[in-house]
């Protein structure tokens, strides 16, 4: 199947442990399906929409270590902060809503595929929207922290662990969701076990088949 | 993708959601692939090869209500139960072994589709084993419910949630694993999304795919 025989209408969402190929499988299957790839490019399209300095979003994920200790620090409820004006809220409350805002933004915008970001929970009414959630055995993310990423053999394991944490936290208190539970994907794969290019064109043909019904 | 054109050597082992369509997943997924399917007739087998009842069989998943509870009514600990004699376990524990020796046996024999009785956590050390699972949304199970099995529109959500949590707790007392958990499976597919051929279709892609490296 090549992109030209795609008639797509779906946007992908693609969520991904650390060091699973999330990331690239993303680009490639962007690249394949000849429609635009988002992943800290949002990041920098939502801080210049919003005047918010980059560097304070890329702090984010980081900072949402515990939702209910972040919660307590930030002095508010973790279930009722999104419903509130959005002067009452944290920098790190007002950074993710500017970046659902875009996220919302490049939905209407046509197909694209959206790596991170919660992009499948701001997404989660939508139609035409499509979740994946890419994971693999840890020696697999380990060896690519290791060649892609530069981390030393002896760390790498913990930092990946630690990466991971930062990103369930991150999904679990903006969303009141739990990151990576199957139900919040239409399609989960493992990656190193089909391998990173045939990922890409197994989620291409899940976009085939679920379009033509 | 024909059959014939698979060079076949996968296991597939099904889990799946009630009412999601799993079984006849499994069972068009055989069909596709010319290979044995294997369900109640594994239970069967077991059954008469072991000496048990068929009966007796039959209400093993409906006895492991909880896994805790479980083991305390049985007088063991859950952790340790199969690495005991097997003349000092419970006749469910024993029914449990049968169905695993049975399984491990069709392992042996070729490719085939295993659809439950906890077929990807018996085989989770084999070569060659692809392990799937199908969920759907709960309106979808809801109808197919209702549609194929004669539930009441009145009890049939009730009944669902039931045996699913059925399902779970008897997948969780025998393997200490967490049933629908992402990553014990290597495709994760919601079967209303896609529809149930398009499913076969995908599944039998992965096949391919993974088999060809």
């Amino acid at each position: 199947m090549e992109g030209r025989d795609v008639k797509l209408k779906s946007i992908i969402t693609i969520s991904r442990q650390f060091g699973s190929g999330g990331r690239e499988i993303g680009e490639k299957l962007a690249k394949k399906l000849d429609i635009p790839f988002y992943d800290r490019e949002l990041i920098t399209r939502a801080a210049k929409e919003s005047g918010f300095s980059e560097a304070a979003f890329e702090n984010v994920e980081k900072k949402a270590t515990n939702s209910l200790l972040y919660s307590i620090a930030m002095g508010m409820n973790a279930y009722g902060s999104h419903d509130i004006g959005f002067t009452h809220l944290s920098l790190d409350d007002q950074i993710f809503l500017a970046q659902s805002n875009v996220i919302r933004k490049l939905a209407l915008e046509g197909p694209s595929v959206i790596v991170g970001r919660c992009a499948d929970y701001i997404l989660r009414d939508y139609k035409d929207v499509i979740h994946v959630f890419i994971w693999a055995d840890l020696k697999f993310r380990k060896e690519r922290a290791i060649k892609l990423y530069n981390y030393s053999e002896e760390n790498a394991e913990e930092s990946i662990l630690k990466l991971d944490k930062h990103r369930a936290n991150y999904y679990n208190y903006h969303s009141n969701e739990k990151w990576g539970r199957v139900e919040n994907y239409h399609l989960s794969i493992r990656s190193d076990h089909v391998g990173i290019d045939n990922a890409v064109e197994l989620i291409a043909d899940y976009i085939k088949l679920s379009e033509r019904g």
